[in-house]
């Protein structure tokens, strides 16, 4: 997958191919799997709309996405200043997962050293480059990650962390679709995810796609699963790493990592070296995102939109949690996987 | 609350007044909180129905619905053979909760030893005492549970026990109601409950109606809460509980079980005595309902029906769990609260 060659991007959910069509295209992940609707993004401001809507979403998926959307004002002509404000703008988008700052800022150091007859052509290459760089981490995540799955093993996913939410394999569900590849006999049971149902809607699509034999189940059930025996190995993404290892993901990460622990299950998460925040020490300075009471009083997507609670109740909705080191078992990432005593002896920092 | 005396029953979730109305009617829980809809039942097959769809809700109210369905049936001239049948179809009705069966029992050694020309009064006379007892056992759990709620605490409950469940005040929610009434200044988070969605539906309702703090989570949030230190106290339902002093609860109390125990908070199971299954000495032996794939695929009640997940996608949904004796704080039941002492030493035996 050389999309430095190809001079364009057609992953599982964002295409562009600048000599051919102008337009930077996202598939709206806010519809599936019930409609899949390619979406033009013209500028910043709607690909801010598309992250915050959740059109474009997954940690890698956002930052190289939020790049792209820059490196396409640099094909219109943007100045030196609009790029470097655009990107800025877009770093405020979501505040929890550190790749899309790790991208932009990197994007940034680019826009000011370029010559300006060059940006366009300059931004387009480092933005392939790092999608490249993307799916070559997802690779060695699910190289690594692969061998830490068993034949015969049922093992749980939360959320989607699969093609959809990088511009490869995937984090945690590459290291899944890697070991199914490998012709591991693998069952997966993926927890729906509430509120916003990533897993029944996302991981079920991309799993069905695969033909990888999956479950779906309401978050609710994870630990009666784990203590009927029924689960061996549960294994998750990331939005941000700490340097002491601890770690944000999707709201009910944190529960699960506490199941698997009671259950003396092994607990991984998976990320590439671009979910590690080297500033930021420890989960409890991660900073969280609340989202709009409404995604919990009811559900609304292309499969119609219902509320079903009373609907001016009070509504607590983080979008995030975070999962402490003592809980992990593995970060399995693109250098290899790291125990906790590697994490302790500071292989983050 | 004398029902013997006013000879009809008259509760948030059940009315019947045979002397001017000929039929029970239950208030159809599948529809709150949007709609409000009071539904006659005129024969046993209508109250399983309504019982299996859960029109009809809550262990103690299941079995007292299902006593009051076969009362009618004697107003109306039913033999005694047909009387025992009706009762037995009934307790098949839903396989996990134990009052059923036990109510429903009972009733039946009153309908064998009945005299036929009496059998009219005398079924719906023990059918009122028995709500009536309902009512009673809730008052002394509300008096011995509330006890234990401080000034000030943020409680969790799962699912719906209140006024809707029982014929009383409730189990678990009783316990909180009674707490508020007596000038404790508490918080309530509920947790929504998928897939039924008793939580968002109906505690929401009652502590609305009732005006009691609540916040609304999903069952995935209940960890990220604990760990924060924003929860003391949990208090669940129960539908039967084993001698052992494992019980069965909605699917999902399993894990909450789990995670106070790492967060090292007191977790309480509310229920009568009517709950304790004499016959069943531990929680693996309490058969487990599943449910139609459909409920964790989407959603649907009088709010609407939508589906998300991939339609024909396999699904996991047991409408229970079993919670071992290990992981409880205490028993609230009507003669007083039992420790893991008093349950070790044969308190349920």
């Amino acid at each position: 997958m050389k999309f430095t060659q190809t001079l364009s991007i057609n992953s599982l959910s964002l295409r562009w191919s600048p000599q051919t069509n102008p337009h930077l295209h996202i598939l709206d992940q806010q519809l599936l799997p019930q409609v899949e609707q390619w979406v033009p993004i013209h500028d910043a401001d709607e690909m801010i709309e598309a992250i915050q809507k959740l059109k474009v979403r997954g940690a890698p998926l956002i930052g190289l996405s939020a790049a792209f959307a820059v490196a396409q004002m640099a094909q219109e002509q943007a100045t030196r200043d609009e790029l470097l404000d655009a990107s800025e703008k877009l770093i405020q988008a979501r505040p929890t997962a550190v790749n899309l700052t790790n991208i932009l800022r990197r994007l940034q150091d680019v826009i000011r050293n370029a010559v300006s007859i060059n940006m366009a052509q300059i931004l387009l290459h480092e933005s392939l480059k790092m999608a490249e760089e993307d799916y070559e981490l997802c690779e060695a995540m699910a190289t690594h990650g692969s061998a830490l799955v068993s034949d015969g093993d049922h093992v749980l996913t939360h959320c989607n962390t699969g093609g959809l939410a990088t511009l490869g394999i995937g984090t945690a569900l590459g290291v899944i679709r890697r070991a199914h590849e490998l012709g591991k006999n693998i069952h997966v049971y993926v927890s729906e995810t509430r509120p916003l149902l990533q897993g029944a809607r996302l991981t079920s699509w991309e799993l069905q796609k695969l033909k990888i034999p999956y479950t779906l189940i309401t978050d609710n059930m994870a630990g009666h699963l784990m203590g009927q025996g029924k689960i061996q190995k549960v294994f998750v993404g990331c939005d941000r790493i700490a340097t002491n290892g601890d770690f944000a993901n999707k709201i009910g990460t944190y529960s699960l990592a506490v199941l698997a622990h009671y259950h003396k299950l092994p607990f991984f998460v998976v990320g590439p070296s671009t979910t590690l925040d080297k500033q930021c020490d420890s989960g409890d300075k991660i900073p969280i995102e609340q989202r709009d009471s409404d995604e919990v009083r009811g559900v609304h997507g292309a499969f119609g939109k219902v509320e079903w609670a009373p609907s001016l109740c009070d509504v607590y909705n983080p979008s995030f949690d975070v999962t402490p080191a003592s809980l992990v078992s593995g970060w399995i990432m693109d250098q290899g996987v790291y125990t906790r005593s590697h994490v302790l002896g500071g292989a983050f920092v």
